[in-house]
């Protein structure tokens, strides 16, 4: 531009910032009109494509473009096809498919909190109200009970396989703003003696338990809802789910919330913590260290907590025992906390 | 995840877009609130730079953690700081100060198209109208003109560079959809002997002009207000810049206008056309390839056109000798076309 500066100083990153929305909204498209999965079925070309969708050939010639540029497709002459993660992420035939997940990321009540993002850093918390997070049986969380559960899958799974408990006798398991049920049901198959209560909105437990019958964890399903502050959830569990939950409130709501739960929680009994954690400097790992802001735009107070202020909080409660593992590749952790 | 895909399966890619809209709302959010210069000013914690930006603690600190992680700031203890980049072109002090292109190019207009990208792509054309791209004296051509200067003046002092005209006789310069009228600005700087016009809607060139007269060409800029298809521009240029203008238009219709150009332009004139021009692939380089997306979300029909289309259009209209020159860093080229 100016000879006067160093080679690397550039605008390439305020450029591909600045149109990164454009991104998101082309794969949103492409998520919408089933594009990978039409690919993954073997249409190849613009015009092949299109007819497929039901879509105009530029729309697609275009899209597609845009998408192998931004890495989903591969291009050789006017032939598209999946790359390796496409193919096991985005073609809805995947048992991987992730895609819904967008339905929720980048829905109209995410969007909004984001477009009102220079006000709420300014009064430092998000304005936006109704149909939003902390709205009594708000649709936002319907929306994402149904477009979140393949994403939690992987998670799940993976902390299903930490939950280490090993007894024949029955055990009670509770599953926090359950949403999709899937932390819950995941419990569920792989202890056939547990019976699992889903708290949360009486309309998002509808969702839970569909999702219960079909994994066939249905008949062990119980649902406790409200409001998670206030409602009764008796006691002698073994297993407190705490997934994706704290991270809307501040430290010491956090902390009320976790006496609640320690008075709920069985003698030698373990609460299981997922959440997004950054590391001590808040700027790492990427998804962990960006998810505050997400709360920011979507919630008067929430954040992600590093282990350390995490630890504190439980430690404060009577849990003297804290471990956090990895759930690579997915980008959250589970902390397991013992008294 | 699963066991059974390779290592370099990964959704990685897809949870990146999803959420690159994000990056886009932290960027404009900084940019709105002035952050880069506070901190370029020398404030370099949470409180201080929020007490400078008249914003909250809370959301400056996680405003800032997340510019750090798309790579705007360096963290370091509790102190950030600019990158050289950011240094140079987003605080409001540098003289290469880019920032407010964002207003332009995150407005609510240009993401209305893109919040209607699905509908584009199966109608093969926006369908977004009203204060849009292609309506008269549409108000978005204002935002435009004023967000965009800066970031077109590196672009505008490369083509003035590469106008080639040695000679102390007056010279007419036509600048079509001037906008900011920045391109014909820097060619009037260059050539103190050259009358420069600037066609576009009325209201736009009310900019055009007052950047003129701000640049010191005012006396020497002339206004054709209307819709460039039907405006009669004269005769007799030595010059006629076409800057981010094709684009807008399918290639039938790009042909026509340049075969309207060819009639205003003297003998031994030349047309200088800026574009993005993605190579044949149509998926490199990056900015370009991403461009028709753009067009997509915005108009019925226009392109980023290959130069091999640029070359075919204007030698159809009698072009015989048309070369391709990069702008680098900008991402753009111009087109230079003579008979």
């Amino acid at each position: 531009m100016q000879a006067q500066h160093s080679p690397d100083v550039s605008p390439e990153l305020f450029w591909d910032t600045m149109t990164a929305y454009q991104r998101t909204a082309a794969l949103k498209a492409a998520v919408d009109l089933d594009v990978f999965t039409h690919i993954a079925e073997g249409h190849s070309t613009a015009a092949n494509i299109a007819a497929a969708a039901g879509a105009a050939e530029r729309g697609i010639r275009i899209l597609c473009d845009s998408l192998t540029v931004i890495g989903f497709l591969n291009k050789s002459g006017a032939n598209y096809s999946l790359t390796e993660s496409t193919a096991a992420f985005l073609d809805k035939r995947s048992p991987m498919f992730l895609g819904s997940a967008i339905d929720f990321i980048f829905s109209p009540q995410q969007r909004r909190g984001f477009d009102d993002l220079t006000n709420a850093v300014t009064n430092g918390g998000s304005s936006v109200t109704g149909d939003a997070s902390m709205d009594p049986e708000s649709e936002m969380w319907v929306t994402f009970a149904r477009a979140m559960a393949p994403l939690m899958f992987p998670t799940a799974q993976a902390v299903a396989a930490n939950v280490g408990i090993e007894t024949e006798r029955p055990i009670k398991v509770l599953d926090i703003a359950a949403g999709h049920g899937i932390f819950g049901i995941m419990v569920g198959q792989k202890y056939p003696n547990a019976q699992v209560y889903g708290a949360d909105w009486n309309n998002v437990l509808a969702v839970a338990m569909e999702n219960a019958a079909k994994l066939g964890v249905g008949d062990r399903y119980h649902t406790i809802p409200g409001n998670a502050f206030d409602s009764d959830f008796g006691t002698g569990y073994d297993v407190i789910l705490v997934p994706n939950f704290l991270h809307h409130f501040d430290a010491a709501t956090c902390e009320k919330f976790i006496q609640k739960l320690e008075g709920a929680l069985a003698d030698g009994g373990k609460i299981l913590t997922v959440e997004f954690v950054p590391n001590d400097d808040r700027v790492t790992p990427p998804p962990s260290a960006m998810f505050p802001l997400v709360m920011l735009a979507a919630t008067p107070a929430g954040d992600a907590y590093t282990f350390a202020e995490l630890k504190r909080m439980f430690e404060n409660c009577g849990f003297a025992h804290n471990e956090i593992i990895e759930l690579h590749p997915m980008p959250q952790h589970l902390i397991i906390s013992t008294r």
